[in-house]
């Protein structure tokens, strides 16, 4: 399938827009989308302003064609690639930080900035922006809206979504919004902001956000503890959060992924599960460290590691943050499927760890399990041999097979990396059909020609094409 | 107007129905509806299950009835009373709280529970309720999720829609979803969830809630602190935040509000501004509480007390717990118009508290205000007397000017109470028409007959009729 594009030059100045190959090919996919899923888009935009990202909206509405924002590609399940071809919308040139406001705790920033980036702008007014995923220093904030990321701070600071403050948004047809309040509160009329995070840019496109920040904590320590087991460590972080102990990190690793990183890393570490912490706090630091010590103690703790330094810190901590490295290159003629990103209530995390590493078994596949256990959050990788059928599908049927145990254990498909398209067929079963039937009247309502990130989040529709081209009209009547 | 609605009868056993008109003429207003504006509904339900309320929703909207969710009656905006009479649909005998699981932090309960229920039940776990507004002994949950209320804790804590993890939720039609998770964070398809939260009926009625908890602090310590001007103590205030105090509530009041609350319950503060603190922490309660001294001394404090035990915690406060009752006593002959609730971010603080005194004394008027200091909210009443229609005339100026200049200022129109049919002429100047425009759509796609309670949020039409009366059809082909 492509779309006519050729319009583009009369909506952007011609160093905006790109037909050629390479441009598009560099398009195709994001960090998640396997080979089989690469979609060439028929053309790239990089507009520069709001008004830019108005034009190219308002046209390809009335033309019909698909608009699939994208700005560092580093999502995980397809979000930012087309599925249809058409429009790729790159926002990475609408990087700015626009304005700090320091004593109002915010910062006003345009989609294509980097996460690292902007926290190394407010640092010098003693803050942060907490929600900051794990590769935040390589992804944009508009990708993190999008997906309503969150990471290890979430455990104490929560989600992108509470850290967004006001958007400015352009809807499919073109229109220009501004939703939420510079107010930290406000309960004047639908909270849209909140409809717009997390909505993978199928209801509109984020083209400046106003971000909370929080003050950099006066005490921030760390370390990692060893457990003998890995029931032994998810029963642990368990206890810790039910006790309240207020963590600001608390990150799981399991055996074998400590040995992944181990090799990796060239360390002397036991292969033994552990757990990564770190605490902030403006006092009492020590005494909240003694409380998750004397809690984990009571779990046959092995070795409880805090360092003094924040040199020592990142060295305690280097086997959590290489680790995804790590997992890539353990087994050369191993690849990981898809990154397994499941949430649940914390009370079933130990028993969702065991179901994975239960299956793990029973289908002979190396599942390395780690993940912001504090919130629940488990990511998991099944390692299959590319070219054994039969073992790819043995690791397709383990990795269904956990996600629907963490939904039916009260939990979500997703705790980070959105639907995309490769979580697509549980979003009915998350939520139910009358749910999804909402989100679609919603979508209808606000994009009515299925520009939007076409063929992303809903079930995929009988024949895979979007619902326009299925129903020849407005999808809203025919649905 | 009136509906028939015999068919009430076929629906619900007859003990749920009354068209009596003491029950109908008891859910004609709410605490902030003025007599004008009263509407009589034609028929009250009690439902006591989902299915009930699904019975009724699926007939009303068959039927082109206007449904009006109701429960306690406390909201200030005429949010819960029928703007075009119908059914009035009292949720308070769904009040049940149905299970609690303190080691995920969560509870379930029905939507007609009242706050301070639900914090009574879960303090023997160690665990409260955050969010609760002022009024949350006798407000329900219900009613605190359709407005997204918040109050005195929202600056350490935010507000109820940072505690609602997962809602059943019947819409228009009567179909029943379920949306958001019991894991703490999700990125699996739209945030219906915080869509509804805030929505004040207008989308769903929620019959079901799924609130997250937290661990009752172990240090609580609060008092008061008195400032010899207004622009000190907001100077004080702002100051206090930026710096990042952690601070559980933080409270303003003016000096004729100090004044009233004086008069009303005999007390001999001196009638000046003062602030009303407390704090919450598990270590290190007293090095915040200096910090906070330290901060405030700079800008002039006169008297700093803090409460060493519980009770004189509350007799310190009392002039701030009272103070609703002692703005209505304080003059027989004037009576505050609605309760004003505007948020600003909180650098804009002194100056929107600065812009309603300058009004107050140009327009000769008593204006007390008070408010949610550390979130930026103030809360204003204007004292007129109700036989002198240009004193309510110019009162009405006043309370409006305050909005509108609290926009201006980044903020919003209502902090917490929600838009009701007070704040409609404000939300278009809020959010712009093409947001409002965008929040039609979502109405027009989840209530496209307008039966859920109609005339609330948007603007007036034009001739003030519902949007299906005006259009003979879909309301969404015709606007």
């Amino acid at each position: 399938m492509s779309y006519d594009c050729s319009w583009l030059g009369d909506v952007l100045p011609s160093e905006r827009v790109s037909v050629g190959e390479s441009a598009r090919e560099s398009h195709a996919g994001d960090w998640g989308t396997p080979e089989h899923r690469r979609v060439t888009p028929d053309a790239v935009v990089w507009p520069e302003s709001t008004a830019e990202v108005a034009a190219v909206l308002e046209e390809a509405n009335a033309r019909g064609v698909p608009v699939t924002p994208y700005a560092a590609g580093t999502s995980l399940e397809g979000n930012a690639t087309p599925a249809f071809a058409g429009v790729s919308l790159d926002l990475s040139r609408m990087n700015e930080i626009l304005e700090i406001r320091p004593d109002d705790f915010q910062v006003d920033v345009e989609p294509g900035v980097l996460g690292g980036d902007v926290d190394e702008a407010v640092a010098e007014h003693g803050l942060f922006f907490p929600p900051l995923p794990s590769s935040g220093d390589i992804s944009t904030i508009g990708g993190m809206i999008a997906n309503d990321a969150s990471g290890m701070g979430t455990v104490r600071y929560g989600e992108v979504a509470d850290w967004v403050l006001e958007l400015e948004v352009v809807l499919a047809d073109g229109s220009v919004i501004t939703t939420g309040s510079k107010a930290v509160k406000t309960s004047s009329g639908y909270n849209l902001k909140n409809l717009l995070v997390g909505s993978e840019g199928t209801l509109g496109v984020v083209t400046r956000a106003t971000l909370e920040l929080s003050g950099i904590p006066e005490q921030v320590r760390g370390g990692r503890a060893i457990f003998p087991t890995l029931e032994d460590a998810s029963e642990a972080v368990f206890d810790a959060v039910r006790s309240g102990v207020d963590v600001a990190k608390i990150e799981l690793v399991d055996r074998v992924s400590a040995e992944m990183a181990n090799e990796y890393l060239g360390l002397d570490l036991p292969d033994a599960p552990m757990t990564f912490l770190e605490f902030h706090a403006n006092h009492g630091i020590e005494e909240e460290i003694d409380f998750c010590r004397t809690i984990f103690e009571a779990h046959d703790l092995e070795r409880f590691e805090i360092a003094d330094e924040e040199e020592e810190m990142d060295d305690l901590w280097r086997a959590r943050k290489e680790l995804a490295y790590a997992v890539r290159s353990y087994d050369p003629d191993r690849r990981p499927l898809h990154p397994g990103d499941v949430t649940v209530p914390i009370s079933a995390y130990p028993e969702i760890i065991r179901y994975a590493k239960e299956l793990s078994a029973e289908h002979d596949l190396v599942v390395p399990c780690f993940g912001h256990a504090g919130d629940g959050n488990l990511h998991y990788s099944v390692l299959v041999d590319p070219s054994d059928a039969d073992e790819v599908a043995r690791g397709e049927q383990l990795y269904g097979a956990v996600v629907e145990r963490a939904i039916e254990l009260g939990g979500t498909a997703t705790g980070e990396h959105g639907v995309g398209q490769g979580k697509r067929a549980y979003l009915e079963a998350e939520h139910g059909a009358a749910s999804v039937e909402a989100m679609r009247a919603i979508k209808a309502a606000l994009d009515p020609n299925d520009v939007l990130n076409p063929g992303k989040m809903f079930p995929e529709t009988e024949g895979g094409g979007r619902v326009r081209l299925d129903s020849g009209g407005s999808s809203r009547e025919k649905r």
